[in-house]
């Protein structure tokens, strides 16, 4: 490397080598894997799209995404633990006012989330952005599924007033397989994984002056809590669904606490 | 993981796993230096086409091919040392005569390449199959320039018959920069790292009973052979170019040794 360049990348590129190198080197890996390895990576980087990002998918199922999110983010003051973004994300969501739905489908079961946005000392955040998506009833998001589903189905943005009070209705959440159609599905399966994720609502919650969150709530009960794909579960951010109405809606109360910025 | 599954991938992906976190959790990795190598290697595999692997060119530039070479090729026996594939071999080029020539679009200084095949015991190998290319006289290879070089410049399969004798016509090759227009050449420009490849032939040679061989011959005197961009040069490999004809040819020497079959 030269002496003239950024450190930083100097040094995160100096171990990267070091540590491929030594896996190499452990696994004692042959020509054919190696060949296999970059038909591999090509192979996800070609399936990803303006809708699809394979690679952060690669990177949710190697528990790596996770653990960038354990690196990155104290959580010792008692702010809400933060959780993989995932690769269906997409911003510019429209801007709704508090109660507002974001199901445009109308499947699924109705669900109203609600709750607080507060700082580690228990006051509430005015001004706070909620951007909220999550997949439909059948398991998929939006971008899944253009043409199909309405454009921004199930997602919105949400911008709390000076209680710091959040609400809006979608649906309850389904637990879905990941995409399993590409590379990372066949990896899955020849490792003997299976694809699921547990039922998720996904939050990204900024304020000014606090760090930004992304989260997501997951359903107490769901049957793959215990195995997570991705290894995105965290104890902390699963909630109940109570029926509010005994027939058609489910409630799901989460408050979020944000640290601080630096 | 499950437990039905390959064993040899259970430990080769098991490794791969713990040394990514490793990497992570030594130069804690943020969420944006993740994001931009989420988006480092989309790129990489974008740019890919069936002209065009930037995958190789980046486990090239890591060292990361060359240590895979080195472990799977076992030269005690005076086996001809191995160095990288690289991303421009193509199979399927036209099967020569010896001593025809490959240089099909008339530019660059020609050269005889010629010598034997041996296997480790000095018996002469007939029927080992070198396919051989090389980069143009500006420092491309013809896929790099569709339309405008001669498909298969360059490039020729030649078999040897008894005594084991190979013998074609091309150019001394030049030296030239690997292909800088991608993710992989932004990221040896942030690194301060040149992008050249001292000039070499490259050679597949093959023969039943005998292990592939993938090589290069480089160019004696190269201003480059120090500093392979792809860290593809070893000392064994260097060869003399000498003048046949005083005003317009080379003459390039090398005998190749294969190795037995396991």
């Amino acid at each position: 490397m030269g002496t003239d360049i950024n450190p930083r990348l100097a040094e995160v590129m100096a171990s990267l080598v070091k540590h491929l190198h030594s896996f190499a080197k452990d696994v004692n890996l042959t020509q054919a894997e190696w060949a296999m390895a970059i038909d591999f990576l090509t192979r996800t980087g070609q399936i990803c799209s303006a809708e699809r990002q394979e690679f952060i998918l690669a990177s949710d199922v190697l528990g790596l995404s996770m653990l960038i999110d354990a690196i990155g983010y104290d959580v010792s003051n008692g702010t809400t633990e933060s959780t993989v973004l995932g690769p269906f994300h997409v911003p510019g969501a429209p801007e709704r006012a508090m109660g507002e739905t974001i199901n445009l489908d109308g499947k699924g079961e109705s669900c109203l989330f609600e709750g607080r946005i507060f700082s580690p000392d228990g006051q509430p955040i005015e001004g706070a952005r909620l951007d909220v998506w999550s997949d439909n009833a059948d398991g998929y998001y939006d971008v899944q599924q253009p043409g199909i589903q309405p454009k921004w189905n199930n997602r919105g943005i949400f911008t709390t007033g000076p209680d710091g009070k959040y609400s809006f209705r979608g649906i309850k959440p389904c637990s879905y397989p990941i995409p399993n159609d590409g590379p990372v599905g066949q990896l899955l399966e020849q490792l003997g994984r299976h694809p699921n994720r547990p039922a998720h609502m996904h939050f990204i919650v900024t304020a000014p002056g606090f760090r930004k969150l992304v989260t997501h709530t997951f359903a107490d009960g769901d049957k793959w809590l215990a195995s997570d794909a991705v290894f995105g579960v965290k104890a902390s951010l699963i909630t109940q669904y109570e029926r509010i109405d005994a027939e058609t809606a489910w409630r799901s109360k989460f408050d979020f606490i944000l640290s601080p910025e630096d």
